[in-house]
């Protein structure tokens, strides 16, 4: 039986894809799903994506059990716990809490995606845990790109290119965006952090001191927890 | 003063652009902007591009000038004059002719870009000619990829990867689908014909019998002109 393996490289285009068909895995490596990642590897409980800071907030009068991540421009807002980087993701900070996250470009997928057979997180850190999940799987997958601004993005693309080339022996077919994705992670995958700091983007964020968080986001197979979504919360698949 | 040279890798993430600000270049490599490129060249006096067989059709009322072309799964609709190859673009068939072609992803990108400073049309068959001009003319570029069914493919990217090639070293700055076009174009330059074989829309193509149309559409610098949208017509600007 014919299984495909698609990327969808921007949020925009998840409309043209019937995610009820699919195994949908969420992308958006700088920062959000891989300080999801981190923080259920840690311990975290659940990790509950929202879009707005209001929404996040709005936990705090749900009760105490909530850790709350906001930030804006690189700072944390006043009054929530902290921001978006991964370090924020520890042990010590997550373990056995539920963090509220707020997230823009990967809330967004995360919505649209929601009627998927399942919706997967994946980053750099939990890659090849990630992939050897999915070549256990029957039936199709499709690459979710987060991206910027409903735009492509270098980094989300690159990842999905690599997660491809772990899996593109398995009797997949791939689609064209597919096969760009795989073909770029060929061009960088000797330097990834190199290949993306010619980026608009990679600029962008060198501007908000995050180069750490970068860098952080980059490492290969930190961990092997597979976030997974259960009604509006991200729980520990495996 | 900093000049874009920015790709819209689909026709559905137009709307993240303001086109007001760009000169836009459409490019439907297989087969309506090769078809567009050399009807021009070929003194076709303009070429009317319409989504719908029917609208097509109306153009027979409206007087005798018209050659209209239809196509259904690479067959001339009966009743037509030719179909969307481009060897039906020839200067016995269309010299001092208005073409109406019927061509979906095409017409798409084109009505979405119509606020554009101005709308040109390019294909490999054009393109130094098309590249010439560009670099002689200031302010912000936006290649717009047609695309498949308001998806991503990778033979309108890769010739945006080919434009951006002639054009990356005067001073623009580049954004990230910009940045991936050139590199799969670096991945696929030495043999597109064969690049392009491995995608899904390639093979799709080859079912229809029309390898030898993607054959001739491969062809660099063939033609000169460099069709221009006037009102809903495109005709020859240089």
């Amino acid at each position: 039986m014919t299984k495909n393996l698609y990327v969808c490289l921007t949020p925009a285009l998840i409309p043209l894809y019937k995610v009820e068909d699919y195994t949908v895995v969420i992308i958006d490596i700088f920062r959000a799903t891989s300080s999801i990642c981190y923080g259920i590897e840690n311990g975290a409980e659940a990790i509950i994506p929202v879009s707005e800071v209001e929404e996040c907030a709005a936990y705090r009068e749900k009760g105490t059990g909530y850790l709350l991540a906001a930030e804006r421009n690189g700072e944390v807002v006043a009054g929530f716990d902290f921001g978006n980087s991964p370090f924020s993701y520890t042990p010590e900070k997550v373990a056995g809490k539920t963090v509220v996250l707020t997230t823009t470009n990967g809330t967004h997928a995360l919505h649209l995606s929601r009627s998927a057979k399942q919706v997967l997180i994946g980053s750099f850190l939990n890659i090849t845990s990630l992939c050897n999940y999915l070549k256990k799987h029957e039936g199709n997958i499709l690459l979710v790109c987060a991206g910027w601004q409903n735009n492509f993005n270098l980094e989300d693309t690159l990842f999905a290119g690599a997660v491809i080339e772990q899996l593109k022996h398995s009797g997949y077919t791939l689609d064209d965006p597919a096969i760009a994705a795989n073909d770029l992670f060929q061009i960088g995958k000797n330097d990834i952090s190199k290949y993306l700091g010619k980026t608009s983007h990679g600029e962008r964020l060198k501007k908000l001191g995050i180069e750490k968080d970068i860098a952080f986001c980059l490492q290969v197979d930190l961990t092997t927890a597979i976030p997974v979504l259960q009604g509006e919360k991200l729980v520990k698949l495996i």
